[in-house]
């Protein structure tokens, strides 16, 4: 095994790919970090970590800082915003810089699909998906099932629905992959614009009352500048029809639970009550972003 | 006394409230702070700090930053221009995200008027106000009255006229609360447009004359761009009338100092000369802006 | 020698002035630096370090940061787009308000030509010119010296073209002087409109066949909107008249390399295929800039 083979293990691409043991061991030891009673350790001390959001996120970014601080790395943040690809530099090149300068790995977040294998196989030091197009976004789907495990004890055999723009939603995708190695069942929910074609012959789309019989009821963002001119052109038209509201909610389960990836526009896809009810995981699920990503860092500089 | 009642006293979301004797332990901690001779502790090592800044600031964020980073702490800055705020996200639940993450405490920066106290009800880490709307500025009273209880020996008996846009500063209702707690006389200065109804009772509108007379003459920075269309809006205008002119300040007491919370406006609100004059303890604000900050962050987390 | 002497000796405004024994100075210590095996040290632990970017830079900020780090500073960073600046601060009254609260050093970019010299005269921690107006880019040249002299075992004897824009170019500056101090060789080769007149009694302009013959072919980024209008207002006129295009390439001596600055116009003023070609040395030119700024930190500090 040649030492690039090595390294390109240790990228996270994604989840589609990771088997059920890889996918275990992270939360294993995701459940580790997050008992651990010393907050910020030694462990990864003198490593440098580079924070490359070529795409802005407020809270992936952070939840990826405080891991890293944790773990006791030393932490660069980039920002497109504030960055040389507005001189038309190439995401390769920011990337194939800050690799020169010494980095020991990667968390990158980008507009663009498919670019990120293509890096993958030219940039040396690990990669992290943070976010690529509607492609992955790994480690958010690892916090879910992180929350999942952690709710019902086991993740197999459980029924995930995942209401919204599957289409445009990296998160319904990682979950989709991730959950089905584990032994999930996954149903879809979207209005006809909103759904993806591709995914039909891996799950099926249902309707909303059929969504709100699953274990766990997964809201997506609804961005609906993206379908303009849309049946679902109004946030009230779109609450109406695939909003998760306090009176679809009653109907749930009562063991079953809400998760949303954040961030909610409260009122159109999430009841602005339901965002912090007994029955919603929202902010859980965010707490367990910062001993995933623990897991995933400690992982890519093992 | 419940953990919650624990909690929020550890806020600091302004001076109105603060006692003489919780006043005056805040300058004596700084005290111990300006004169220590060890630059970066591990007093607070492995506690996160985020600095949240819904409005943008310089000098504010920094001055925390230094006195986080010599403290031991880890810093998470956050500035709403790079941020999922844009994205609608409410400040609430940005500030509850970051809670979520495991952060111990944050400042916080923002816009909107009143919205802190009700944060402040919701939220359980610590939060110490940076700034919001023209309510409260604490940390920068504080370090005004440092300032000046080093320059004088005490606050009591002090005359402090604070002249230009009382009514929009947070800054100016921050000094008078904390000066009046201490036994200080309040003086404001401002043309009609410029004052805040609600203050009168609080403290005289002298003229520009008066001021002069004062041990301290604060001056506020004017943003001639909220009063468009008013008497002053010309920054010579403007200067004329309310001004430290090198003229006024020449009338000043031999004794008197002149102060400004900064940024300031050259040749406006003060002449250029002036502003690192012999009396102008402008820069030496600034630099008691760490340890003041040092001593109420070790006070948020202890 | 007066305290104030001794400080604005640390200061590193440009190559120019620069003796020989003290490039050397720097070029050796970067190179214990290069080779040291631990790479956060806590040597400068305590210091506190602000990069203050006034003009925006992904490549040497972080090249800063990460030189500050593995010495063990305390990092505050500052970029114009989100300032103060822009509410019409002056450049000196952040530096000077960032000098109050107790940094160590500074590390400045700015566009205007000529200010900083006089900013040196005024504040008194060290200042590290990180690149000013056209004027110099001294720690972009030394990392230039540093990797001409590995290559080649020493810079006495060597021609280095520089073609491009040298008017608009501080790298071109920074690089002439401390060339010439140490014995080198420098030609320019540019369109007649980006020539600097200035510039013409201290190195010859030669055609780019010429400049081929060198030992190093430095390129440089070419900003073709500052030249509208001209000869060389597209990007397919300017390649084929002085890019280095792969048939240019070819006829560059074996031994001679390539070298560029960064960021580059890939297929503009160098053809996409030679970026990391085995003549190029721009990937490690940028490695070697964390060393170089080690060097620089540390004598500045010291």
């Amino acid at each position: 095994m040649t030492q690039l083979q090595v390294q390109s293990e240790k990228h996270l691409l994604g989840t589609k790919g990771l088997s059920a043991g890889e996918l275990n061991a992270i939360l294993d030891r995701a459940a580790h970090w997050e008992q651990h009673p010393v907050k910020v350790t030694n462990q990864l001390q003198g490593r440098f970590v580079a924070n490359m959001f070529f795409e802005n996120s407020t809270r992936t970014r952070f939840s990826f800082e405080v891991a890293e601080k944790r773990l006791g790395t030393e932490v660069l943040n980039f920002a497109a915003a504030v960055s040389s690809v507005q001189k038309g530099e190439s995401i390769y090149d920011t990337v194939r810089t800050l690799e020169s300068m010494g980095i020991d790995a990667g968390v990158i977040r980008m507009k663009p699909n498919g670019l990120l294998a293509e890096l993958a196989q030219k940039i040396k030091v690990p990669l992290i998906n943070a976010g690529d197009g509607n492609n992955e976004h790994p480690t958010q789907a690892l916090l879910d099932l992180y929350t999942m495990r952690k709710q019902f004890g086991e993740i197999r055999g459980l029924h995930v629905a995942i209401v919204g723009d599957i289409q445009h939603s990296r998160v319904a995708r990682s979950n989709l992959w991730a959950l089905q190695t584990l032994g999930a069942k996954v149903s879809f929910c979207a209005p006809p614009v909103m759904q993806a074609a591709e995914l039909a012959e891996h799950a099926p789309y249902v309707s909303i009352d059929e969504a709100l019989k699953a274990d766990v009821v997964m809201m997506l963002r609804v961005q609906l500048e993206r379908h303009e001119g849309s049946l679902f052109g109004s946030a009230e038209e779109y609450r109406a029809a695939y909003g998760l509201t306090a009176e679809r909610a009653a109907r749930m389960a009562p063991h079953a639970v809400i998760m949303h990836p954040a961030p909610f526009n409260r009122n159109v896809e999430i009841d602005d009550e339901l965002v912090e009810c007994e029955k919603s995981k929202i902010f859980t699920q965010m707490s367990h972003g910062v001993p995933i990503r623990m897991a995933v860092i400690e992982r890519a500089l093992s």
